[in-house]
């Protein structure tokens, strides 16, 4: 069961730049994307950013819809993660290949992931050509994480995946403090 | 030492979502500045994006020199990191303050810091308002990293900072590989 969060704290779910899995979904077509290029970028209103590549059909159903939710997945997800930024979803389900449960979110029309951490929900309000990737600004509409990861100390308990290059990531670890 | 790094590479110095120290400057004034909200955004052309707080000094410098770079500090550099996101470079001078050493770039009129593990020389190509921030989308013009840190095999070797939020970090550990 996940905790709702105050939107304007949003943004430290992305905070320590971790992988995240984007899920879309238009006209009965749905699809998760693995993508680790997303920043915070506004904490009132509450607003965050991800550059996805013009080719992906991740990048299609957003653009027909307006809406996208990110999903914030532990390392028991890892296999998924790298098997969801492999493939392409325009002709397969990746949640029937990844054995992922798709939720229904609260504020949009796009499913969550149930096994993952944390999910903010968004509408696009933005969009903006960068290069070869499109960078949407979207606006969190609802914010919810696992009650452990998202305590006053839920620093204490994040473990979550960031990806290096390639077929490599590591895992949130050693915590240092000054 | 750095070592020259291919710019459609350069986003790899980036992509694990760590912090880092920006610095910029104008007309004999300097500032460095912890942040944590970054992002690639293009491979070809290579473009990263930063969301900086609209009232910060930093802002300003960029806005008027339309230049940034962004070094990335390795866990020897925490007391800097977060000396330099918590006092403000309007009255002080943050090399002074911390110890930091400036080294002249190659390509932008803005100072790296010679301690850190990789850089990215920067020239702003678009600013957009994102709430409480600005966006601003940098052109890398050139990147250098340790040769140990970003070798063929760099992600055996990456140890960076990252922000969980107030006073905590962590530093890449443990490495996973599906």
């Amino acid at each position: 069961m996940k905790k709702e969060i105050p939107l304007d704290k949003a943004y430290r779910l992305l905070n320590p730049g971790c992988v995240v899995l984007v899920t879309a979904a238009y006209q009965g077509r749905r699809n998760v994307m693995t993508l680790a290029w997303q920043t915070p970028l506004s904490s009132r209103p509450p607003l965050v950013g991800i550059a996805v590549a013009v080719s992906h059909f991740t990048h299609e159903l957003i653009a027909a819809s307006g809406e996208f939710a990110l999903n914030i997945p532990g390392p028991n997800l890892l296999t998924a993660v790298q098997r969801c930024g492999k493939i392409s979803g325009r002709d397969r389900d990746k949640f029937e290949e990844t054995g992922l449960t798709p939720v229904q979110a609260r504020k949009v029309g796009v499913p969550l992931i149930a096994e993952c951490l944390g999910h903010l929900e968004c509408r696009v309000v933005e969009s903006y050509k960068t290069g070869d990737h499109t960078f949407f600004v979207g606006e969190a509409l609802a914010a919810g994480a696992e009650e452990g990861l998202f305590s006053d100390h839920w620093e204490e308990k994040a473990e979550i995946i960031h990806h290096l290059g390639g077929n490599w990531y590591f895992v949130s670890g050693r915590r240092e403090t000054g």
